[in-house]
């Protein structure tokens, strides 16, 4: 236990909150240009508090998007472990109108919790880990060589980080990388995330006669877009809510036993988030896996959007020139966006009627990942969260996507860690997003006692 | 043979012309607020020339939307017969920006065609009626009492009409009514229809989650609403194209074979019109029926929008919690609107699984019409249309809806005809809308001779 660096993080408990809110007041929207400014203002304030606390290299790199915050202290020596912290600066848009019950970008803070656009996802983790870092480097207690690096466009997709990972690969080098984001699934019980399913986004045109008809002038003659839409879309799955398309499971990485018992230990937290967020009349999905398994071990496919003819206020008698949907898939290992693509498209090819004509168009692709749950650095990290906690964690696999690890996984070798500190229930991307302060100090501790854990396990030779 | 009426109009056919375009340039479009004004200048224009022409009774009828221009002449005296003309003054919404070659409200005269909205729905149809009737009347040769009634809410569904039949009853009372609106299948061949589809639309709602969820974090585990929307269409036909509802047909009233005959007539007509408007991959529909027969005397189930989710530019990988689709049956005699939303209320409901709810509401309804063809007005309709085309006109039965028509049938005991004048690919409701001259004058002289024709078949002892 690094008791010097605990010690300091007390000393400074509100000084660090008040940083937090001071981060939190840079309104750092990465999808909205006229915000641009202010995610520059977010990379510089984070810049020049790594300076302050001593890091020997800081840059804020610019890119063909918002920049990387890198910084780089190797004061613990060639022998210690190397570890690379990953986090990001950007966050949703928030607006008063959306439901927000004080100003998203004015910090409040009540009962133990900051409210404020970014609590949560992610710049808690940003000054969780930044803040951990300042207590063993400013203490002189630091058993581990630390490397920064803060995106500004994860809500963008991390479409950057790909280029930049490459690019910067060497620079980035290290033994161990955390990736800081996302939440636990309940507010009393650790989890540690180590698998994140892909994603591939596409487009399902269906188009039929050569332009917008009168129902009444052709109805009754004309296969309806729509309809044949609807008729595909219900060919994809079958009663049981298995995906019907050919090969689509081939490539997925059975669960072995031993991991759906490490799984079930989390069930019934999972289920009960389902009960408070999800809600809907009944669950659904394949009968053969629990509610963790469906949504973090089994791909999916799903409908994200649909239109068609006139769908607003009043009435419109219109028979559709054509209909479209927009469709994902979650994949999970070894499933491979380019592959699933080509299955769909073969598949809704072999199903569509001579009478309109389907066109299925990619998107967007991301691989999933998985993360050896018994490496050194997750050990390290479990030992660590339960020391803080008092409770052993719980393994979850993760049902969205973290694009930098795929990128990070392909480009280096070493070890990584998914942690993450906050509540799921704290309106991530919502109106009202917060964070609970005392699960973000505990996230400080954490990552204190995980470089701790780390240089026991991995000091050279 | 009514020489003098002819006479009449060919000497002010250029006159009558310039008439047509004055009314065209005034944007009478009943569906936008700011158009009030037109409506009204439009329908004090039309009784300023009919009580030029000399009608004895001219009224602007004020009502809860547009008025009502009512015109009655009674000259022919008490044992000749009394038609009361039908026809609306009021037009679509119409903007360069749709596409349109010229400005939609300074008709342009081109190739023997007048350009601009509303000169084939419905002021062609207007003139040549109100023109017929100054050529009878002016020249003192009318054998008949002539009604006008012309509307200015048409292309609101005549949601106004209702009432007014209702309270004005006892001054519409006539022998035959000529309803004059629509459009011809051919530009060369003439047709009258004697039957029109009714509508009802409703609006489907299916919902799942308590709120739109991340696809990431529930997939694979909610079932999607816009899935299962499409999963209940998918449903609502067979494979052959017939309607999958529980009493869907039980009210049709069948054809018989003198009818399929005459049917089959107009056939290859409507078979060319699909082909150049319609232009689908393939024909869709009752496999039992041709396309005249589907069109006009089998009623549809038509999907006319769909929403769900996020369906514009870009992606979202959002989960939703609702989906939507408007939903409307064209109906043919006997079957009734209320039945026909009840039976398709109660298939839904058996057919929506357990995980998500359906609503299905009622918007609108319409009621279908069928008028004896074999009536001594639509005899002398038919012998007015040979005479002037020189060729026996077709009799269709038409897929839209003309909703004065079940309104005159419920309220008053007379004889309707249905007549028109222009060819039905003159772009009604769309950009560069026209009108061909030759019909149109042809139009008047059909009037005028269907005033000769029925007055020797039903003058009065």
């Amino acid at each position: 236990m690094n008791k010097q660096a605990l010690e300091y993080v007390d000393k400074h408990a509100d000084e660090f909150k008040n940083q937090l809110k001071e981060l939190l007041s840079i309104p750092s929207v990465s999808t909205l240009a006229e915000h641009q400014a202010d995610c520059e203002r977010a990379a510089e304030w984070l810049a020049a508090d790594m300076r302050r606390i001593g890091f020997e290299t800081v840059e804020v790199i610019h890119t063909k998007w918002h920049p990387v915050v890198f910084a780089e202290w190797l004061g613990a020596g060639m022998n210690a472990p190397t570890v690379l912290v990953y986090c990001h600066y950007d966050v949703q848009p928030a607006d008063m109108s959306d439901g927000w019950h004080t100003p998203p970008f004015q910090p409040t803070e009540q009962d133990g919790k900051v409210f404020a656009r970014g609590a949560i996802d992610s710049k808690s983790n940003v000054m969780a880990q930044l803040k951990a870092a300042e207590a063993v480097i400013k203490t002189g207690s630091s058993p581990v060589n630390i490397k920064l690096m803060f995106e500004g466009d994860e809500e963008s997709a991390s479409e950057n980080m790909t280029a930049f990972v490459a690019q910067y690969g060497d620079r980035l080098k290290c033994d161990v990388a955390i990736i800081c984001d996302g939440s636990m699934a309940d507010r009393e019980q650790p989890d540690i995330a180590y698998g994140l399913r892909g994603v591939v986004t596409m487009e399902l045109e269906v188009s039929g006669p050569k332009q917008d008809l009168h129902s009444g002038h052709f109805g009754g003659t004309v296969h309806n877009p729509i309809q044949a839409l609807a008729e595909i879309i219900s060919q994809l799955h079958n009663a049981d809510g298995s995906v019907n398309v050919a090969g689509f499971y081939d490539d997925v990485l059975p669960l072995d036993e031993e991991e759906r018992a490490e799984l079930a230990k989390a069930l019934p937290w999972i289920e009960s988030e389902w009960v408070d967020v999800a809600a809907a009349p009944a669950v659904w999905g394949e009968p053969d896996y629990n509610l963790h398994e469906r949504i973090g071990a089994r791909p999916t496919l799903e409908i994200n959007g649909i239109r068609g003819g006139f769908a607003g206020e009043g009435f419109k008698t219109v028979l559709p020139g054509m209909a479209l949907a927009k469709i994902s898939c979650r994949l999970v290992p070894n499933q491979t966006s380019q592959v699933i693509y080509e299955r769909l498209r073969d598949a809704i090819a072999a199903i569509t009627p001579r009478t309109v004509k389907a066109e299925l168009r990619l998107i967007e692709i991301g691989e999933p990942a998985l993360i050896d749950r018994h490496s050194p650095a997750v050990e390290a990290a479990k030992d660590a969260y339960a020391q803080v906690w008092g409770k052993h964690p719980h393994f979850v696999r993760e049902g969205g996507s973290i694009p930098v690890v795929v990128d990070l996984q392909k480009a280096l070798d070493m070890q990584i860690v998914l942690m993450s500190f906050g509540y799921k229930g704290c309106a991530a991307h919502g109106p009202n997003e917060h964070v609970y302060l005392d699960m973000w100090y505990k996230g400080m501790a954490i990552t204190i006692q995980f470089y701790e854990e780390l240089s026991q396990r991995m000091k050279r030779a």
